[in-house]
């Protein structure tokens, strides 16, 4: 995936993003393969962070994914080294001996286990990573390690991407106030099948790793595995959360209103992925009713999301529930013809399995000239539901892919 | 999907298409929604026609075909009607009282009964067919009968096909000579999952309708089904098989010879319809080995066929192997990373997991500016193969399907 581009028409502005107790952060350019902007970024972590992760379901994932699934087993996290250029995918002994070299040359530097040490790198597949030049920055990164740099971090990850993408939450844990940001990057191969791209999660709650990981599990089911841009799910998707304990919050307190806000932040960077999706002109939400069970009317949604016909006809403002039906129709899940319901923009235009009489096209024109286009779709089956979340198809997505040598 | 453009850059010559005994066919325009081209078709067979199909697995299938599958039961037929432009689905009742109505006057024309009359349509979804058209048209046709306009049929149900498709072979049975001659039209919406857009094969053997039948699925299995244009199942897939049995070989003779021949023709047309995919300036086959079966192998090949960044990819003339080691993993089948070996043009770049030493792009970069794009992949775990088939993904399908109303 190629270099810079204007950015995306569907941008939202960047919070207000306040340091994270317990969070430490630098970035700076590496030289890894952009010239003239940032690549790389280390955090570091207080001692007693805990950590949890979700990653790539795509069989051939990249030497740093290994190594952080075998880290995640020690449940303890002190640093955070991600560089864009190059993913170190399908690299083979190359490729792992780069994330031990990255691994141990932090470990040295802030005195921590490798383990501790989380990696993560998004860029060309099958190129051997210059890890040479990332231990070469880390140090400077590391002597300039400050709380206020959760910025520079999301503009240091960013590939195709055309803005920083980041979300933030407080929630009270037993009375304790603490406080969730995170950073988030993807842009295209985004059809998260356990995450997406690349998501970091820091919060200064306390939250033993086991409850973090399975909060984490269901937060990542309900935002990035509803979103895609282009149904080619990543050899690099990764979310990590780290959690320093520095709010010092009760042990045993409720967790609902943290993984609540958990959930929130992880939809927020989910859908900014679609917003950046390669190419897009279109926000699209695709809410799926009336199937035999959620599962169902995920499948559904997802068909539709992931549809070319549908997303050419969106690209083209053209409201083609016919391209729906099809969509609907291919998903291989329990659909009846004759009760199938499809409104764009709230407005119902087939019913039952034929068009509405006397169908009035102008609101559904204008919804379809926005830039936010809402599909609603009822199976008339039972009581399963479900929501995705996509962009359209545009020559935007072939200029970035079909360029040489991505 | 929208007009005529200029004919794809991998378009083959029609072959001479002899009259098949026992089939008479007419084209002409009425004005279903094109003007000044044939949009219709009516084809007589002589009594006795046997007939086999196969169908879209599309949840949400047109009115024709829940016609033919229910006019299959007759095992007989002496008509087909095709029309271009509105594919009379998700119609409802005025849907199921068009195709009703074509072949009640079908059949006073000709003298059958109306489940011997077959039906296919295809063009947009979702608009009321004017079948009274069809209908005020058919007498002339029936008046213009002949046997040397198969290809002003395949002509008359072209849509955004670029060029007419047909495909002919010979064979013996009990030494007899029999000929196959097939037709076909599609070029967006292909995800053929039980067969393509719209097939009719005409043969003068003497075939039982259940042999015929069981050849077929075999055939479409083999072909149709392991092609993909843009991963989109259409609601109109449509195979038809007719035997007139002019040829009057023995009854009880071996079939080997015919079934061959068969699974060519359907091959041939298959590909001709990948070769005038939406767009395509580039033709693909992608050969599977290793896998641990055959069905795994079919799986991780269309997996690759339907990766928009593969093919887009190819479309810039990028042997980014990095991106088919992407859709392997995506494909969700046993796959070890280690093991994956990926050749294009011939030329193995990545062994084992990693790049080849020494890899010289030069072969390969001179192949991927050819017209014909060849990847194999070895899975390394076990004997199972398979071969998909599919085109480039280019800005002239997001022109196609782009355009407002298609």
């Amino acid at each position: 995936m190629a270099g810079a581009s204007a950015i995306s028409p569907l941008a939202l502005p960047l919070p207000a993003l306040a340091p994270i107790a317990g969070v430490r952060l630098a970035a700076g350019a590496a030289g890894i393969r952009y010239t003239g902007r940032t690549d790389l970024f280390l955090a570091e972590f207080a001692p007693g962070t805990t950590v949890a992760g979700v990653f790539t379901a795509n069989k051939c994932p990249g030497a740093p994914v290994d190594w952080c699934r075998a880290a995640l087993a020690g449940r303890s996290a002190r640093a955070l080294v991600v560089n864009a250029g190059n993913a170190n995918v399908f690299t083979g002994q190359a490729g792992r001996d780069a994330a031990l070299a990255t691994a141990q040359a932090v470990s040295a530097l802030i005195g921590c286990g490798e383990t501790e040490v989380f990696l993560a790198s998004t860029g060309v597949i099958g190129q051997p990573l210059p890890h040479e030049r990332i231990t070469a920055a880390l140090p400077g990164l590391h002597a300039a390690l400050k709380g206020d740099a959760i910025e520079a971090a999301a503009r240091g990850m960013m590939t195709t991407d055309t803005f920083p993408k980041a979300a933030t939450r407080s929630a009270t844990i037993g009375g304790t106030k603490v406080t969730i940001t995170g950073i988030a990057k993807g842009s295209g191969m985004i059809a998260p099948d356990m995450a997406t791209m690349l998501c970091f999660v820091f919060t200064d709650a306390a939250i033993p790793a086991p409850s973090l990981q399975a909060m984490l599990a269901g937060s990542v089911r309900k935002s990035f595995n509803c979103t895609t841009v282009d149904s080619d799910t990543s050899t690099s998707d990764t979310v990590l959360v780290f959690a320093t304990g520095q709010a010092a919050n009760p042990a045993d307190a409720d967790l609902a209103g943290f993984g609540q806000a958990l959930d929130e932040v992880l939809l927020d960077l989910a859908l900014l992925v679609v917003r950046d999706g390669e190419g897009a002109s279109k926000f699209i939400r695709i809410d799926v009713a009336g199937a035999v069970d959620d599962a169902s009317a995920h499948r559904v949604a997802m068909a539709v999301a992931n549809s070319p016909l549908v997303k050419t006809a969106i690209a083209g403002e053209d409201a083609n529930w016919g391209r729906i039906v099809m969509a609907v129709g291919k998903a291989g899940e329990p659909a009846e013809r004759d009760l199938l319901s499809i409104a764009v923009g709230g407005v119902w235009m087939a019913r039952n399995g034929t068009v509405v009489p006397d169908y009035d096209e102008t609101p559904v024109v204008a919804h379809m000239r926005g830039k936010e286009i809402d599909i609603a779709i009822d199976l008339g089956l039972g009581t399963g539901a479900g929501t995705a979340w996509t962009c359209d198809l545009t020559h935007g997505y072939i200029d970035i892919n079909g360029s040489y040598r991505s």
